[in-house]
């Protein structure tokens, strides 16, 4: 019974997961119940409670884990010592990374607003630990006269800035492919950075 | 009896307007109830149809004057020849108008899910109207030799998403004043666009 129940949750989590996802992307975290949620699952809305204690605690686990990915997933990456190989790898890097989440991209920036104060702190932490990455790879570069930059901070938001608009605006099979936009941006990034 | 009825929604109208920005910036569209819009007016949800026929219209106005001010704004600035000066004005037009308006631009970005397909087309189009003055300033200075750009369309967008940024994270009073901060941005941009 313990067995068929955990596999039950193994199988319905990610289901959950991907629903709450869907819907809040397309209608907004406060006009979503936990009733839509279990209607688009197919489960009972009591069975959502197995897995989430409520809505808020949904919403902050689809941030965290996304925030989570996104920092195992850049340090998962071959290290360079290079600054502007480094910089150049963190250009193509968030680009590929974000285009595969658009949902979760969205809401990232959509929902901080409706995460509860506590929840809002840990999601800006990751947030800043991701930020962190860049910056040290610009104060590198910095310090061995690779980059002209006046303030590390300013540039670290600015190229992410600059990174995520890609994806407010870049469809597959149009005009530029994926290693052009790529290109294009490592070399405006680059540029940016140095005198 | 007339002439009442006019100065009263002289009065209600941008209340209205006021009222349903803050709450879609807040709760988001589909959360919001025209109902609580009438509330928040402190007006019979009835008056809120003298005024707009339905909450559809009333998020494409928002959008859509938003948009309206923007270009008359940008265009109402003392134009100048040269490209790279062009565009350092650009570069604080752009920044200072949108600091003053948090809840229209996180509106624009967030609320475009929500407008029906023609009037997604018409934003759409005014925003492109916005982008093709940046664009024109981009290709001049190509044309003079002021600047080196690869591809003007995505020059256009990076430069737009990298000072759209500012907007999440600048707040008065911080480390940077807004003269410093439209420097910083200056340089960037301008070393973006420069071989």
């Amino acid at each position: 019974m313990a067995r068929t129940q955990g596999s039950h949750s193994d199988i319905t989590g990610p289901r959950i997961r991907e629903a709450a996802l869907a819907l809040f992307a397309r209608h907004g975290y406060a006009a979503v119940s936990m009733r839509q949620i279990a209607a688009e699952v197919g489960v009972q809305a009591g069975a959502l409670y197995n897995y989430t204690p409520d809505k808020q605690s949904l919403l902050f686990r689809l941030m965290y884990e996304h925030m989570q990915d996104l920092i195992a997933a850049y340090a998962d990456q071959d290290q360079t010592e290079d600054a502007a190989e480094a910089l150049r790898q963190f250009v193509g890097f968030h680009i590929r990374f974000h285009l595969q989440r658009p949902d979760e991209v969205f809401i990232a920036y959509m929902e901080l607003r409706n995460l509860s104060s506590d929840n809002f702190a840990q999601i800006e932490a990751l947030r800043r630990t991701y930020e962190n990455a860049l910056e040290a790879i610009l104060r590198k570069g910095q310090a061995a006269g690779a980059f002209d930059i006046a303030d590390t901070k300013i540039a670290t938001l600015a190229v992410i800035a600059m990174l995520n608009g890609v994806m407010t605006w870049y469809r597959a099979g149009g005009r530029l492919s994926l290693d052009e936009v790529e290109q294009a941006y490592w070399d405006m990034v680059h540029r940016s950075v140095t005198a």
